[in-house]
Formats: C-alpha cells, structure tokens, sequence
C-alpha cells in the first residue's frame, strides 16, 4: 500500500467494473436512511484548550450528569486522565481497547522460521469468512484480542457483549470471533499445542498457538448473537450452518499482511495506518462513518453538518472516516467494488471533501445482527482512532428472514449502543431521518412541520429507478455516483438475459 | 411471620401434604449431582482477623493476581475497603447491590391513601408468575431494581446481563423481570402515568408508577435468555407464549408483603430478614445453596465439607442458606411443600446442622435460563447477605426440549458464573460431583482412582426406587427424607390409579 494513495480523493487503481454479484432482490441496498445529529446526544462537547500541539486533545470527555437511578439513557464517561505533559502527535488520538493496538503480523525475519515450523505442524483450512476474521484481528481491529476466541471469551462475548481485561475493567466484543473445525481437524489436530491456518487457496497464513479446541454450540450462538434462530440469516447461512462442530481458538501470528488482489487493497488500511493518517492531517476529532451501501446525499448532509457541529463546539480539524464493510455482505447487497467506485465519485462530484475525509475499507464480515453488531462496529472503529460514531436507523438491521417486519426494533441499535459496557469512551452521534425535500429540490433534515413537501425514497424506489434507467430527484445523489449505479444494474440485467449454457 | 420460627430447625406449621402437583416424568427431579469444593477456585480466603466484632468481617476480599490477557478464567474482584472503625453488627454483611437494599413495600400508613388512589387508576390483572416477580422485587431480591424493567433496563438485562447504575458501575441482572400486558390493557391505560396491579384473585397489590410501555419481543426475548427458541421451555410456555405483546415497567409501590397463604410463608423471609438472622446469629461468612430438588446425602456432604473449608480458611462462624426455590417450576419437578417437608426431615435427622443452617424460601420462579439463570440466583442472594455461593453441574438447566441432549453444556453455568460483569464480590464455589460409595457404603466425593467403587444414582434410577417403594442404598438419603419422597410417589400412584369423572 502506497501512503500516497490514502487521500481523501479516492482514487481506484484498476478499472473496478462492477460484477455481477448479488442480483436477486435489493431490497435494502440503499435504506440506510439519513438522521439529523441529535444535540442532546452529544457528550463530552468541548475539546481541551489547553493543548498547544498540533493536534488538539480528542479525550477531552466527561462524564454526563448522574442518571436517575437506573431509568434513562445512560452515559457514564470515565473522566478524562489529563496528560497535559504529553507534546506526542500519536497520544493526542483515543486509546485502542486494552491499551495498546495490537498487531499479529510477524516481523519480515521471523516468516522463513515460521514457514518451516508450520510445515511440520497440522493444518486447518480457512474459508473465505474465517480468512476476513484473520485479517480483523492481525491488524487489530479487535484489540485487544489476540487470536480467534477461546471458550472464556467466547462465553464472555455470548453472554455479557463485553470481556473482562487484567486490572478488572471491561471492553465491548460483542460479536463471538471464532474459529469452526470439524470433526476430522479436531481428530488430526489431538493434543499438538499449535496448528498451521491456511488460506482459502492453500496458501499458509498463520500459526495458531496453545490452541484450545471446544464445542461449537450453533443454536446457542445463533439465538444469543441475533435473539432469532428463523432460518434465512445470511451468515449463518454462509460461515455457520455448515460449519463445523468444533470452535478452534488461540493466539494467532500471521505471516504477512493479508491481501486480496481485487485492486482494493490499497484501500485497506489497518487501524495503525489509519492513526498515522489522523495524526499526519494534525485531526483533533475523528468520526467515523460505517456503512454497506451507496452513498447518497442525505448521509453526505449529515456527514457535513457532523462536521459542522463538531466545529461548533470547538475542534479545529475534524476528520471524517469514510468506512465501507468490506468483509461478506449479503447476496443482495451493493458489491463491495461498485460501492467503491461510488464512493469515488461522491468525493470527485466535491459532495464531500476530500481534505477533511478518509475513505478506507473495514475488513470485517458483515452478521446482519443489529443491535449486537452494531457494538462491533464502533468498538473496531475505536480502535482505528474514531472518538465520535455516527449511528442510524436500525443499524446492521434486515428484514425478519421469515416474517413481514424488521427484525430488530430499529431503535434498539442506537439505544443498546449508548448502554454498551466498554464503549464509555466513545461520543455516540445518533440522527435524525433525512429525506428529500420537494420545494428545496435536494435532500435535507426531515421537518415534521411541513412533512408534506418531503419525499421518502425507499430502497426499492431506487432499485427501480437504477433500474429502469430513469432519475431519481435532482439532488438525490450526485450524478457520478448515480451513473455508477445505473451501470451495475444495467449489468446484472444483462446478464440475467444471457442465456445461461445448461 | 414469627421471628422465633426461623431457625435451623425447620418446622412446618401444618400438615404440608404431598399435592398431587407434577405427576408427569420427573426424570431431574433428583438430578442435582453433588460435587467437591475446589480449592483453586476459592478466591479471598482471609478473613479479617482485626475485627474485635461478633461477626468478624465479611468484606476481607482482596483481588486475586492479575490472569494472563483474555485467557484463564478472571476473578478481578475490587480490593476491601477497610471500615475498621466501624462497630455496626449489620455492617459486616456484604453490601447489597446498588448499596442499600430495596424495600417497595409502602409504610402502613399509607395505605388508605394508596387505596384510594388505586381506584381511580386503569388496572391490571397480575398472572400468578407476575406476582411472584412483583414479590421478589418489593422485598428487594433485585436490588438495586425498583420496579418491573422499562426498556433501557430491560434491553442491558437482555444484551450485557448487567445493568449500569449512577456512577458507572455495573450491576448483574441477568433476568429480565417485566411486566406483559395486552393490546386491551396497553389501550385502557393510554397515557396515564401510574397503573394499579390487581392480584390473580382479583385484590390490590400494588401501585406502578411512571410507566413505560413498549413492545414485548418475544422471539428475541426468548433467544437471548435460554439461547434457543425450541418449543416447549417451561417458563416459555408458562409466562410468555400466551403472554400480551407489550411490557410495561415502571416503579413499584406494594400494599403489604406478599403472602400465599399456603402454611409455608413463614418460610419466606425477605432479605433483610435474613440480614437480621445471620447478623443475630453472629455470622461471619454466609454461603448460599439454591436447590429445588430433595436434599440427599452428597448435598449434606457438600455443604458440610464447605463449612469445614471455610472453618479452615479462619471465619468463626459460616452459616449455611439452604435456598430452596419457591415460585414456578416445571410440572416434573417435586412441589414446593413436598421439598420443604423433606428438608426439614433432614435437618431433624441432624444431616444438616440446624445449628448453622437457616431454611428459606427463595420466591423467585424458574427459568430454566442455565448460564443465564445461574447468574440471577446468585446475585439474589448477595442482596440477601451471601457472600460465597455454591455452584454445581449444569446449573438451572435441562434437557433440551426437543433433542436428546442437555440444553447447555453442563460446565457452562459455573464458568459464566464466574466471570459475569457485576458478581466480583462474590465467592464462587464450584465443586465436583459426589457418588454412593459401594465400599463405605455413604455418599462420597468422587475419587477417580477408584471409580469402579463408586455407584452414580440418577434421577430416574431415584424415582424408580421411590416408586417401587424399593429403598435406595443405606446413607443415600437420610430415612425421614427419604420416606416423605416415598409417600409423594405413592400419592401420585394413588391418584392415577382412581378413576376420573367424565
């Protein structure tokens, strides 16, 4: 990865076409409706002044006002550890979970050692899931987590969304990162202390050590992960339900970076390189955006009015991180390639700017499962140097995959995301719904006094717009971004035409 | 309730049949296996020995050294905060959760007044279940709880099992205890800020106040509490299925200490009732035994065995909380009175030492929630003053409804146990399965080195002998309790065996 290429243009290296990924229904690529950043949300507003570096202190948090006793939201800070010695450029981000980012990838001269020793070890073969999550922890996105889980974190995960550090305090790891073996690799593993991962291609990866092998309860990870055992859950679907009976964790050590050779790797910055970009562009305050579906100019508004107010309350330089899901998405997602190239176009149409946004792909895997995931997403992101987290409607919610309603209550996300143990530190930025406005003729905060000048366009409007190749709204999307779009679908029909040899 | 009847020597105060309750398998009626206490498990052995106090001090924990990040089981208990000054006997009994103990029952003199307003007020019909939840948070048991869970309650209950109170900490609450209404009552109420609870029989129990009503999702409800959705979950079926689609929780204000006038509520003594009895008792270490099943000699031998550590380890004087669970239970399960009648066998018959022992009903009903439940078990009896709990084989679980398998694996309930976010001041004391040994013919800790001695009586194998009035191995169970299983049996037979009206 050349750092050049990590600007706020985004720039893709290779002609990206679109693929023709996902072409049953879309339902839901673009309901990622847009809120307006609600002021009684925000905590901790004011950015020290007493720093002289030049980059502003982020941790400037307090704590909020004592709740009533176990009644409204809840939001209790830890206060704020002054270190105003502290002249480091790197200091001046918000800690990684656990103190210290962690970082798996062997040193450059210990990978012929490895090799060798892997060699003589047994092997467990990585699915393309399990991959993505050997990715997640190298760089450290799940700090500090060291390897795929063991049945303490495991449990931990499962029942408490959080895991308990030395010193007694907690963080948030909602999600269970886990490992699945079958009954055979558990056979040729028996009592070896450490095995050779390998890729999806053969290829080694890693060496997991002092493994711990332990049942793989599914109905119980299921139901505890997602509070539904229905059928038709997209990840347990892809990497659970024929997985095997066995959870394989340990510490891992991965031999080099991973890459995919998609001609988006260059996109793929870890949470280290991410901080040292924060650090480079001298950012006093990083919010970070994450999101699985094109960006139209309702979320590119509350991007900029976040921005907006985060100036208003006294940071010089706040950055914003763009930040894709890169990892499995559902059939009927936007693919990750085309998203890109959408993102692309959003900031050379100028809709964002490209000075103050850093556009990068979160390897993670996508759960679909709301609430819990949510947790995921911004404790990762805490990791990458993000203090404030923009959070919507449902957030990693789908519909029910059997009934006709929403799975998750969509204002559970942002309230059990408020309510996180280990996710005190983060500033929670929740937000309104935004639509688009008939009078003004763009996107904007939905005013409830005039609700009739606003239109509500549905993911599946825009399907059909993208679709049968007529316009959305003027405004509704920048016209690049649009295009972008309009090709994938005209794509995916064509090759629906084709006929298929049998 | 009579102060001069709770002691260790349990007397019933009327003839507590056998009912003809639970006449269906009652194949775990007996399953509750006996283990050894575990050394390396006992954390904050020490206690204080600078209190010149009756009751020496109970608060002498210090944290166990720091566990390796993330791997073994973590103990992280807060360091004691040393009171020496302080002279109060009631002050060495653990701190409550939240720091003082609940109590909604309204002052006698209020009553009229609550009775008046009540009558003005929407109403709402308690199920039987309710009103034991009703019970069990006017006495306190979930402390720091003041009523049936609004929804920020209800959702930290469901996704971290622990809820945050004012200054940040965390408290366990691993049970959601709300309130189901229907569309009817959700519409009678409409905005009014305040309901009156009616009983199953129709009488006022209580007031609630400030409520709040919101969706009551089952589905989820019940995934992430028993980690299945499997039909035929007893509390399921009981309490939720037919259950209204909303909750409604708010703060409660009790008319009079609930009572069931089943000639067993002197049994029932709120938590600081039994506060005042370890404190009159001179009790420096109370540990808890929660059961709901018949109590036989490797029970005895456990609790006895435990006594003795606890001696060793330097309290003065521990005393015993046999806990017998009183609210629902499944229909297989022996019912309340025949238990408490077998109970009070064994301490006649001098198994127990009615010296050291007190007797109470818990009134919790059952969940059959495993790892989730074990955690409410526990943490109600810190509010009652327990400070070391006793942890067996597959705590509050089952065999799963539909498979052939237990529904949570057996060492799950201990290890939750153990690291859940709000529990640190506990003791956990797990202990080892206890089995007939052939050769000494009594019940006896397990030894491996000799397992062919050793005879493991299941609960099937139990209730065939108690069936076929077939006596069990001498020293199985004292005679006196065995002979109440005995005539509970044959009055099922009887009954089945007499022809029913059609």
């Amino acid at each position: 990865m050349q750092r050049g290429q990590i600007t706020g243009r985004l720039v893709t290296s290779r002609a990206d076409t679109p693929t023709a990924r996902g072409r049953s229904n879309t339902s839901r690529a673009f309901m990622a409706t847009t809120h307006l950043l609600t002021p009684t949300r925000l905590h901790h507003h004011h950015p020290s002044s007493s720093s002289s570096a030049p980059t502003a202190r982020l941790r400037a948090t307090t704590a909020s006002p004592a709740s009533p006793l176990l009644s409204s939201r809840l939001r209790l800070a830890p206060a704020p550890r002054p270190r105003r010695g502290a002249m480091s450029v790197r200091s001046s981000l918000i800690d990684p979970d656990g103190g210290a980012l962690v970082d798996l990838v062997a040193p450059r001269d210990r990978v012929p050692a490895l090799r060798a020793e892997a060699a003589a070890l047994p092997r467990v073969r990585l699915a393309p899931v399990d991959l993505q999550w050997a990715h997640v922890l190298a760089e450290g996105w799940a700090s500090p987590l060291r390897g795929f889980m063991r049945e303490d974190e495991y449990l931990q995960s499962l029942h408490f969304n959080c895991i308990r550090v030395p010193g007694g305090g907690l963080v948030n790891m909602s999600l269970p990162i886990v490992l699945p073996i079958g009954d055979d690799d558990k056979e040729r593993i028996g009592g070896a202390p450490h095995v050779a991962l390998h890729g999806p291609d053969g290829g080694l990866v890693a060496i997991l050590r002092r493994v711990e092998i332990y049942p793989h309860n599914k109905e119980e990870r299921i139901a505890r992960t997602w509070g539904t055992t229905a059928p038709g859950l997209p990840y347990v679907d892809e990497a659970i339900a024929s997985a095997g009976n066995w959870l394989i964790g340990g510490d891992l050590e991965v031999l080099e970076p991973i890459k995919y050779n998609d001609g988006l790797d260059h996109y793929r910055l870890s949470p280290q390189q991410l901080r040292n970009e924060f650090d480079k562009r001298g950012a006093d305050a990083v919010f970070a955006f994450q999101l699985r579906n094109p960006v139209h100019n309702g979320h590119a508004l509350l991007m900029n009015d976040t921005r907006r107010r985060l100036l208003e309350m006294g940071y010089k330089n706040p950055i914003l991180l763009l930040h894709p899901l890169g990892g499995y998405t559902k059939a009927d997602d936007v693919p990750l390639p085309v998203r890109m190239e959408q993102h692309s176009k959003v900031l050379e149409d100028g809709v964002l700017d490209p000075e103050t946004t850093i556009v990068s792909i979160f390897p993670s895997p996508m759960h679909y499962a709301g609430p819990t995931e949510v947790q995921w997403h911004a404790k990762a992101r805490i990791n990458a140097g993000a203090n404030f987290y923009i959070v919507g409607r449902d957030p990693a919610g789908m519909g029910h995959p059997t009934e006709k309603r929403d799975l998750y209550n969509p204002d559970h996300g942002k309230k059990v995301l408020s309510m996180a143990p280990g996710l005190e530190k983060l500033n929670i930025l929740p937000f309104k719904v935004a639509a688009y406005d008939t009078v003004a003729k763009k996107m904007a905060f939905f005013d409830p006094s005039r609700s009739q000048d606003f239109l509500f366009i549905s993911g599946t409007k825009m399907r059909t717009f993208a679709k049968t190749g007529e316009n959305p709204p003027d405004g509704f999307m920048c016209p690049g971004g649009w295009k972008v779009l309009v090709d994938y679908y005209n794509s995916l029909q064509a090759e629906e035409a084709t006929p298929v040899p049998v």
